[in-house]
């Protein structure tokens, strides 16, 4: 039998509302997603004015980061032309996501859960999501 | 009536050990897919601490290798951008799987099936298919 | 954080085993599932004859069990016409199953997979999914 | 490693001959599709003035009928409410079909291939499909 660490409900509101604070600093409204290890949803917000595209693609960023243990944008380099992941935005009827704005959410060097972000640039997104990840009590 | 030659169960269980070997020797835990010839699912491991989206991938690589008998590594190399197979990773709901780690099963000339190894770079993936293949006892 | 127990790959063999033994017995070679908690598939294996439709039937059974916590022969008297959960069965894609032969693993009070088996009739697939459980130690 | 027989496309055209004259016949344009014993389509055709939707629904049959290696008039009626696969119609994404027009093709005992019929009333598509196979030539 294995052990696994998950994030709770609590613990994605928590993330959730570091996404959020930075979202209203930039003044974007985002979509929020908040997936356990299994990239299952435990949360997810919609600031009023998020687009409706993204309350899909937030939930995928978060499924692709928990999934596969690494940021949407990492995945966004390795899959360029020429790269060995070229292709694999396609992956799981298109869900595995390689555009920034997903991250896992690692504790002591295990993949608890992931968020991902998304009605911004990548760029507003992936910082959205970093905040979140700064809020979260790193366990010691 | 055409005479077709497809893995068994039993063969399915050898080529899983030859990944599951090399998978140990780099460290990295895999999922391992086995197909038949017509890409249908023989046999599956997720070695504990194997990626979540990789259940998926795994199998696809499979799929693609054993259905269009060419290895998914080879397919990355056609379908960049400019090349004939340019856009073919979306195909069939995006299971058409054009990142390394899918390998055909060849037995005397003829496609008897597909492994797709999935969690590690793509060069690692295929490393440990080819690790499959070459422990599979050809039919002299 | 929320800590869950989960099937090793080691657990999902054992699973497997005490499956397959009882399908050997009354001679019908089966599609067997084994997924974790949270649905995602740990190991397949499809016993040489079993059939194609069982290969993703297998997999939807055991996810339908470990993800809602109940057998699937359950949801089939539920959703019968007239009763609460009518319908259930295409939800999710059409993945939620209602036909017997999915079974949740339970240690201890908690789900911590799923098995599901299909190729015979529900009746015997729920007996093979049976004997996967009765076979799997149960930690005290 | 196994040996499995399966229609050439050869077999596959008598099949729809036996098919689309019992169409002419009753005077219903009909889709008739013929897969492999995987479920994989070897031929199709949509006689004039064929349905749309039975495109998909011929090919459906045909696949359920050789993957599960019975009728999908068998189906119809092990599914009703009730019934032990009751809510079986909605599985594979909606593939597995339980109305009648589907029969697997199976020479010696065992499945080869599946055929598929729809446009008319399923027991219409249910006869077409019979004299499909009717016209078959069983190897002695």
């Amino acid at each position: 039998m294995l052990t696994i660490n998950r994030l709770s409900l609590a613990d994605a509101h928590i993330l959730i509302g570091g996404a959020r604070a930075k979202a209203e600093e930039i003044g974007v409204p985002m979509c929020i997603a908040i997936t356990d290890e299994s990239g299952q949803l435990i949360a997810f917000e919609r600031m009023d004015g998020g687009k409706i595209t993204s309350t899909i693609i937030a939930q995928d960023k978060a499924y692709t980061a928990a999934g596969a243990k690494r940021s949407t944008e990492s995945y966004g380099t390795a899959s360029q032309p020429g790269q060995p992941a070229y292709g694999i935005n396609s992956a799981i009827g298109g869900r595995l996501t390689v555009v920034a704005g997903g991250i896992p959410v690692i504790v002591e060097g295990e993949v608890v859960g992931g968020i991902g972000v998304s009605s911004g640039t990548p760029a507003q997104d992936h910082a959205c999501a970093l905040a979140g990840i700064d809020r979260f009590p790193v366990e010691v």
